[in-house]
């Protein structure tokens, strides 16, 4: 509110009282768009109602679906109503990942063969906090539930009943898009391992002592949950999960092409032929300056000092691209399901010991013939080779 | 012959002539000792003869078996004949590899949670090369098979027969011995899976051209098979072959732990509460250091100059001290079998799409009660926390 009010801007109205105030709003008020930023439970009734009340625009933050009936809720819901349905993955738009982008579409890597990718972030600290700020200090009361602040309201609650990879979008949404998922190729099939929970139990011992109320809750979460994803086109991704232990934050991209490959930790590119030695890295720095995205050579100013680094002004400006001009989203319900999808399988992977299951195909055949459409740039064209295929048929 | 004529000892006795010479050695002389460095086919029927023969000793390059049964030949042949059995993975012997080991015994990185490991090395021009020289250099004429040298005469036939990780013991040697495999832990189940083929049969478009008499061939092999391990402790492995892609030498090391974790590439560690800045890397340089192993602190200046950075020549030592003191070996015929087993093992699980498949438990539940004796260190001694079975039962 406040900071409208500095920005000379006129109060927005509130809808408040209860868990279910939103629905009063989608009744009563005409909407452009709808941006949905709430805990996970509400992703998708959220959604589902903003699309059914007749909204245009829904945006809904990541992960956007806890379980499959969920993701098929929203692909449902968008195919009935014909409502967008933008899924609000930030990291498509992170600066380095969009280099990356270009140089994946441009043929730089050759035919891309294996990506990882992750969310490797210790949350401890964010899952427990003091009930008044978002961060655990050292010395704080320790809570979660109930009494404490923000996400450790609900956030634990998740690590406490489910064990997968709960987070998986910041990760693969990039890798969807060099991979061209829902847009000529599909995830397939994937098997998910999770490691013994240690992490938090530890977090509470260490913070609150062995005789802290929470001292004996049964975390089942596995500490880090990899899953193996394989691809219509014969590729695999190593999806890491990765929030109860210390470590600096990763998000552990590698994107392995027939030409090259890049490594996110450690800066490292190696393009054969290419790269200034044989068979050693490149620093990765002057590549990404080299090949950086329309979005960022544009609007990489104005971004500055926005959220998470720019790239939620990144996002958002071409989320209000689609909505001012009446164009279809540039990450939409499908991307949301697919990717979502893979908390849910790793979650039936984990059960059953780390077998084998299979996605659903939530575009009904659709992938085949769909073409890549985020973020293009013409500065960075497609290769011929990518492009073959969709110029035949 | 030269190498030792120049150093003043006398020649040695050759056998040679066909295939089976080695055999007419074993009847006729009475070794100390039997080291194979052949081609992968005859490390079995090697090894086994020579045991069988009464060598005390007998020492086997990597990957030690190809197949299931091969790996319980070993095994079975060892527990028949008493006679000991080495798998001689220099990289378990590399400088950092057992700075490392001392960091995870001594508890610097807490309970270990999550490993990986891998042999990501372009053997393209090792699977090929003119027919003179070891190393295929742009230009050379391309050859591989009988008209090719060296390692280029078979490994490229595993390459197009096989589909799966066929050199998996320089990454799991180490993290077995992190992880104290058969020491009181063992690998439970695997799921692997690997990507389309497509670097081999570039690269002989790429040298040979269209017309180059190879440039029909179906390689099975994946470019990069990835392998996920459960182990009984309930830790993570991911084990990764990637050897037909122009790219860095790197065998990927990640070793995670309740208090913090070493990333190989990037050379990058963090600890909590004792690294530097909270949440940030630190070089891996100074603790690795701080932690240098008995080994390479009594024998690091010898080694130096040796192959591959002197490991070859620590590891030697240590299994002459076993051969001239008559102890155990310290990496022994269950080892061998267990790590050599994720070649057969991860072959079945690709065939199947990346399903389940179990270890088989190659020491008979000894695993259960085993100790922990690879390169101990009295200067790193175990933590309390990783005795305190071991002391109990």
């Amino acid at each position: 509110m406040k900071l409208l009010s500095d920005a000379g801007r006129k109060a927005p109205k509130v809808f408040t009282g209860d868990e279910h105030a939103f629905e009063k709003m989608l009744r009563n008020e005409k909407l452009d768009a709808v941006i949905i930023a709430t805990p996970w439970e509400w992703h998708v009734p959220m959604a589902v109602a903003s699309m059914k009340s007749g909204t245009a625009y829904t945006a809904v933050e990541v992960s956007a679906a806890n379980t499959i009936e969920e993701c098929w809720d929203l692909v449902n819901v968008y195919e009935e109503t014909g409502k967008q349905l933008m899924i609000l993955e930030n990291v498509c738009y992170r600066r380095d990942v969009m280099a990356i982008l270009n140089m994946v579409r441009t043929g730089l890597f050759g035919e891309l063969i294996h990506c990882r990718c992750g969310y490797e972030h210790d949350l401890r600290p964010v899952k427990f906090n003091d009930g008044t700020t978002y961060y655990y200090d050292k010395g704080d009361a320790l809570k979660m539930g109930k009494d404490a602040y923000a996400e450790a309201q609900w956030r634990g609650l998740h690590a406490i009943r489910r064990n997968g990879d709960l987070y998986p979008t910041h990760g693969i949404g990039p890798v969807a898009n060099y991979l061209d998922i829902n847009r000529g190729n599909r995830f397939l099939s994937l098997s998910a391992m999770a490691t013994k929970s240690r992490g938090l139990h530890k977090f509470i011992l260490d913070n609150g002592g062995p005789d802290h109320p929470y001292a004996n809750i049964d975390f089942n979460l596995g500490d880090i949950v990899t899953t193996m994803i394989k691809c219509a086109n014969g590729e695999t991704v190593i999806v890491t999960h990765d929030t109860n232990l210390p470590r600096p934050y990763s998000l552990g991209f590698r994107v392995e092409g027939t030409n090259g490959l890049w490594y996110n930790d450690g800066d490292m590119i190696y393009i054969e032929n290419k790269s200034k030695v044989p068979d050693e890295w490149d620093d990765a720095e002057a590549w990404i300056q080299q090949y950086d995205h329309k979005f960022w050579r544009e609007k990489g100013q104005e971004a500055e000092g926005g959220g998470h680094g720019g790239m939620d002004y990144i996002m958002l400006t071409d989320f209000f691209d689609a909505v001012k001009n009446n164009k279809p989203v540039p990450l939409n319900a499908y991307d949301a399901a697919a990717w979502s999808a893979i908390s849910a399988l790793s979650e039936m992977s984990v059960a059953r010991g780390g077998s084998l299951v299979d996605f659903p195909d939530f575009t009904r055949g659709k992938w085949i013939k769909n073409k890549p459409f985020f973020a293009l740039d013409e500065g960075f064209p497609m290769d011929s080779e990518r492009m073959l295929i969709h110029t035949i048929f």
